[in-house]
């Protein structure tokens, strides 16, 4: 059993954008060779969240669009008040969604359904470079 | 220190059906006698959800009718602009409550509370053949 | 490879009361002299959530004022005709944020976010005293 940390950087708009992270993971399970395991998707940051979706162009609209109805941009915040850094609803909406994910593989494949993509979405309310960890533990045999 | 992954189907008849499987989760602890480690439930797919509640007929209506409110079936999505497939909500509503679920066990037992169960809660706007991957990473004893 | 799998009580008021855990999380990292692996943090219970967020008095009162609009306290819910505890809404809060939380650690450290501390979410419309279990799984090299 091994245990592999990696962490890389995205760069996202903010603004509850939807980013498709899928592929890098996966590069991360090839390179490792580990064939049976679970993989941990973290965010590092209140901010933004880790979760799956079909990443089409509609979806990269719709999720944003009701993360606004849920917490929205405009309202008021405690946050602001104190901070005024005007990202209330952004840290709302990281709690709500969450800053992890747990992926399992088997035979070297991540085993998410076939229109289901692991991604980012980053809720600040300005362009951030984002650090995602991903942890493996697994083994090379299945 | 063991890996076991298995897959098992549920039917469901979608619009947020709330479908206890733990006894089908606590099952396969059982069968491979692991003592101690984390059992990850996790859907393939990107309109249905792993979380935990109390099993009972209330809440299944209730957690429905709060995703009504959440994100509306009828509303207008940009996924059901482009795919034509009126499934736009469930996709949304997939991705606020997330994919997976991680409930460590000790002892032989799924540490979860009395009156928790864990669920599988499908959005899609029809009836679905579901598959499950329960992920368990442990040893035989405690 | 190692797996540690403890619990410890946390009081709160309920009402989803935000409570930071992060230091009762971390004592015990540190106690185990683990260096490498995952860290899960689960709540038993089904009226209760873990997830992180900026740990600070404006968020604190923001996060409840949130979970007040998505599942209201006194809207009707089919589990208080049915059971008559008024906690409908707590049991629907707690399936939205989950009652889960993955973090990976690496050097003996959690790879939380400068600002992300990890919180019990108590929903429930009494105070409690919650049982939270911490497991690791991990190994004493990095």
């Amino acid at each position: 059993m091994e245990i592999v940390t990696e962490r890389f950087t995205v760069s996202s708009r903010g603004n509850s954008e939807v980013v498709d992270i899928t592929e890098r993971v996966a590069a991360i399970l090839t390179q490792r060779k580990l064939r049976e395991g679970l993989a941990t998707i973290f965010v590092s940051g209140s901010t933004a969240s880790i979760t799956t979706t079909e990443f089409e162009p509609g979806l990269r609209r719709d999720i944003p669009e009701a993360l606004q109805r849920l917490a929205p941009q405009g309202a008021r915040y405690h946050h602001d008040d104190m901070w005024h850094d005007g990202n209330g609803h952004s840290h709302v909406r990281a709690s709500f969604m969450g800053p992890s994910l747990s992926v399992p593989f088997s035979q070297g494949e991540l085993l998410l359904g076939t229109w289901q993509q692991i991604v980012l979405v980053d809720h600040d309310n300005r362009p951030r470079e984002r650090t995602i960890i991903v942890q493996l533990i697994g083994q090379e045999t299945t």
